[in-house]
């Protein structure tokens, strides 16, 4: 069936609507170094506590604070312990040579770092390296010159998390100081939500692969390319990128396969009024909703369902489909992934600027500072001239004339 | 050589002049959809015009307009002309019916779009469906309702860009509306920089593997995945990460295959003050630059060539590596790699705040609405807690109070 104007919002919410199947999302497993930019599909928990063990926040000496009343105070040596090392058991009244990260032994309860205590006179004969571990019952001695606390330059156990609470909650897109926790944690994987499935068929009988000569009247495809790579910078897994032309069992074959592998389909072009429109006769009977969506570019718009498979058919120019993507497809393809929204912006325009009444009109324009600047040419084939936007101008529909510094609605691209 | 004291900008300046030589890049082919992401290595001329040819911007009826003098005008169809169709000689005084895209008949100079258009009475009874591709000689006619301009809805050939320009500059990071120009003038692959190769070495007898059990004393290695993270979440292409106990002939190995695969390296640990620090051990007597800089956490600082690879030394403390790759890493990396640089913030604490005085301090903190909050707990074991970070507060040596609403600087995560 073919419906009529239709507003954007409305087209918008229909298309999300039919969309809301892709927010049911898998899990998948990836190694923490694939995972960067990934969303996490659930709460991790931590499965063990950090720090894992009391130890040293300090290269220093591990004392017991109840035999050490006053200071400076001359202790025995017993031991020196390196990070890595086991657990050992404090004597009262002696000390630990201790390096960071190293176990605190058990008894001691405060670190007193080097650069508060002395190595007595007649022990600096022995030059500290030579204190190997373990060195029990050797005579070097340490004068310590500051009382310490409790407790002092001591990293207790659990203290950074406890084991079995969340680490990194559900819906957090992995960056590298989660994948700093994770690995804390001892975890070589972490489960994240699948991408959603997204397939692109290009139609036209104009249209050839990039790299080949072009004979008279062809182009080259270029919304295969770009939407895919508008899925793919939206967190989609693009499964495949085809190219049909205007033979409609040929486009109902691509359109099938497309369907059997991907979640959502997107289609270029076959979607006007003129008298070859592969996409409206292929789909149109088989229950598809082609319609004049108020804006420009990007008014033909349609939504099918193939094998159960939502088909969005955006209209063939390249900078209409690019425009479809950003205001129909782009913000339920980043839900489903869970990447966070592109809110838009409210920036002042630094030209003036005309827009065509009756559309909402979706103008390619430059950040420019804090303003923003249209780029002339609105023609829907302009797309070398996109290529140098980095936002769209939302123009309401009833807009015809903006002085300089008015306040426009910018999405960014 | 061990040098004393030093600025967090004078240490910031002596990398940066260390690793220059990653500025130089290399250029490599990659194709479109790979692209994504990726920096231009140098301008694109667009290899062809945009559009290819002149070609109609409506489905309607290409017709001259120098005999075209009064409307109504009922014309014979000679064609119809679907995109994809090769280009047709214009009789004077005819029509072709025409579909957005396809070429202008040669001596046509403008299209009347068909909602501007009638069919005369007499020929409706055949169905425009029946109208095949050529039609040379048929009988139908078309009645002009309204008198076009010269050039109207003709795209010329070159009006988007032309030949011979430039049509993407180098530096621009690929997005798909690139994509969408690139695979438009018929491009497969495009020249993008080299990305910076880095290896990552964490160091230290108490590090095991993710996915090991802990023996007493033990951790799980965290700098290498958090620093091969950073690095390539910034551009880079990380080539190893590996890990060394105290060994001084291990990582001596391990740190010459580093440099015989990257660009840089990127040690972890070692460089403290205690009594096993490999790094400084291996490093010293080669040459290598230990220096202590005026800030926390991540004071203890080294630099190194080891076979005329650069090698940055960072402490071992978990955030402490972290926060030195941001302050002293991240900017030349992205430079290397062709990305924009990350800007620091200003933004006003929604709490007050305490900072220990006499270092530069970069605590962790989270952006709160426009304001910023810090996350409590200043020791850099604390990875957990970093992980709930979005921001480093740079705080200065002096300041050790500020209160709700002060302003501070704040460096994106």
């Amino acid at each position: 069936m073919t419906g009529g104007r239709r507003s954007v919002e409305d087209h918008a919410r229909h298309v999300a609507t039919l969309l809301s199947p892709l927010l049911i999302r898998g899990t998948e497993p990836v190694p923490l170094l694939e995972a960067l930019g990934r969303v996490l599909a659930e709460d991790v928990v931590a499965p063990i506590d950090l720090p894992t063990f009391r130890n040293s926040q300090m290269d220093g000496y591990a004392v017991d604070t109840a035999s050490l009343t006053a200071v400076p105070a001359t202790l025995p040596v017993r031991a020196v312990l390196a990070a890595g090392d086991g657990v050992v058991e404090h004597v009262p009244g002696t000390a630990t040579k201790i390096m960071t990260g190293a176990p605190l032994p058990t008894g001691a309860d405060a670190v007193v770092p080097v650069e508060d205590t002395a190595v007595p006179a007649e022990d600096t004969a022995v030059p500290a390296e030579d204190t190997a571990v373990p060195a029990e019952g050797r005579r070097h001695r340490v004068t310590v010159q500051t009382l310490p606390e409790p407790g002092a330059y001591v990293r207790e156990r659990g203290s950074d998390i406890r084991g079995g609470r969340t680490l990194l909650p559900a819906g957090a897109v992995v960056a590298a100081r989660h994948v700093a926790a994770l690995a804390a944690v001892g975890l070589t994987h972490v489960s994240v939500r699948t991408r959603p499935r997204v397939a692109v068929i290009s139609t036209g009988s104009e249209l050839v692969p990039g790299g080949s000569v072009l004979a008279p009247g062809k182009i080259h495809d270029s919304n295969g390319p770009a939407l895919a790579a508008s899925a793919a910078a939206n967190g989609a897994l693009v499964i495949s990128v085809d190219r049909s032309g205007d033979d409609a069992e040929v486009f109902a074959a691509k359109l099938a396969h497309a369907a059997s592998v991907a979640e959502v389909v997107f289609t270029s072009g076959g979607v006007s009024k003129g008298d070859f429109e592969v996409v409206k006769d292929v789909l149109g009977p088989r229950g598809a909703e082609f319609v004049s969506v108020a804006m420009q570019p990007g008014g033909p718009q349609g939504t099918a369902l193939v094998d159960s498979v939502p088909v969005l058919t955006f209209p063939g120019n390249p900078v209409s489909a690019l425009v479809s993507f950003e205001v129909f497809a782009r913000a339920v393809l980043r839900a489903a992934a869970g990447l966070p929204a592109v809110e838009p912006e409210t920036r002042p325009l630094s030209t003036r600027l005309s827009s065509v009444p009756g559309k909402r009109q979706f103008l390619r324009g430059r950040r420019d500072g804090g303003a923003v600047v249209a780029i002339p040419g609105a023609g829907s084939h302009l797309i070398a001239a996109m290529a140098t936007a980095d936002v769209l101008l939302d123009i309401p529909a009833d807009t015809t004339d903006l002085e300089t510094g008015e306040l426009v609605k910018v999405l960014p691209l």
